[in-house]
């Protein structure tokens, strides 16, 4: 299983993807699931991946040889971030036409998701989720956000803090707070965790590569897990259970 | 979509649900998912159901219809919760045997998937989880929590809280709390939500209705929501974000 999360700020974006990759529970490696595409004073482009493995590498190669070739549209002459997109959708339809049907013969699901985002020169910041069947959809500024992979146990705490005006700082902070909560409920998404901050117009990507043993990680993890605990603790009985005659019902505060 | 959650603690158990149900997004109604059987000084039992409906309601009916034959085995003369459990897979087995092939052919899913628990006299509280198969596995002491339905969402609080000595006031703030980060990320997941609390070898259940307007659990989301903010405003910064030289990564602390 993979997740990967992006977002697109007033002052920013920030991709982030974990590489745990399973085939099988016995069967588990890293691999990398961010690709970035990047020139100075240019173009800063990243790209997060999840679903079948061998799918998404396949449809960023054919990317990178297309982009070898100046004589055809490819991500360094790209005028803009929706073109990016829609070559990279245009990649996964061939790859999935080619493969697809020798998956579906071994019952292997072919579906893959990506998020495309970043910034090319003369155009604002965008960000896009292109689908299995290679369409595309461009994110919003009420929903500054995109997730793939398994979503959903890191979503609460994304649907809370993030903003289009966010700082990208607690923005950072979020995310490794979202990755937290996941890997805690599924032990299918797992460390190293790949993060890039991109500051608006900086044409810049500043790398970051979390391993298990991060410190920073690790007092994130450990100081937001008390600090749950401890706003948990300061809710306040409902008075119905105070109203239950039973011993039994004892609390913490 | 539905989201259900029971709990077996040490000092007791505590099962909740939500009641939206939907066939479409334009055809939302609001039905319980939760049936209880209970007979002082002797027995209490509690169902909760996720899935289609039409299965989960045929499935109750038939183990209620069994109930008023005192010749068969039955839900009120069942000598254990094992047994209540496989009457009730059993239930789920004829209904599906006989409604499943017309839902097929309407390309409907007919899985579904139940909680039962309680106590039986003479026997400890025990709780399981039933599949669309109608087999059946009982909780753990390390995980003592089963959840059905949108279940995602929820979990990673019920993940850091719930431990076996967890009080049953605790217990009951931790469901509300879970219920409400699912409520925020799935609209097809609504109020209003049952919830019954039981206490160890009481043979006594203590129902709550709480609708979308309950003062308490505006003031628990409320109350939940400020707190995650603070706690995550006091989180530390990354050392590496600060050498990032940009004025545009602020952060909040």
């Amino acid at each position: 299983m993979t997740y990967c999360v992006a977002l697109k700020l007033t002052t920013g974006m920030v991709f982030a993807s974990d590489s745990r990759t399973n085939a099988g529970l016995d069967q588990i490696s890293s691999f990398k699931k961010m690709r970035s595409f990047y020139e100075p004073n240019n173009r800063a482009i990243v790209i997060l991946s999840s679903g079948n493995l061998s799918i998404t590498q396949n449809a960023i190669n054919q990317l990178e040889h297309q982009s070898r070739n100046s004589d055809c549209d490819n991500i360094w002459n790209a005028k803009s971030m929706f073109d990016v997109a829609h070559l990279l959708g245009e990649c996964l339809r061939e790859v999935r036409d080619r493969e697809g049907i020798f998956l579906t013969q071994g019952n292997i699901d072919s579906s893959v998701n990506f998020i495309v985002g970043g910034q090319i020169k003369d155009e604002p910041m965008r960000l896009f989720l292109v689908y299995a069947e290679g369409n595309f959809i461009e994110v919003s500024e009420e929903n500054p956000f995109f997730q793939i992979g398994e979503t959903k146990y890191g979503k609460p705490i994304i649907d809370r803090v993030i903003k289009s005006d966010t700082p990208l700082c607690d923005a950072v902070k979020c995310l490794l707070v979202s990755f937290d909560s996941t890997m805690r409920s599924n032990l299918s998404v797992g460390f190293p965790i790949d993060l890039v901050c991109y500051s608006a117009s900086s044409f810049r990507l500043d790398f970051q590569h979390i391993t298990q043993d991060d410190p920073y990680f690790a007092q994130i993890s450990r100081r937001w897990c008390d600090g749950l605990r401890s706003v948990f603790t300061s809710l306040p009985n409902p008075d119905w259970l105070n109203r239950v005659e039973s011993s039994n019902f004892q609390s913490s505060n």
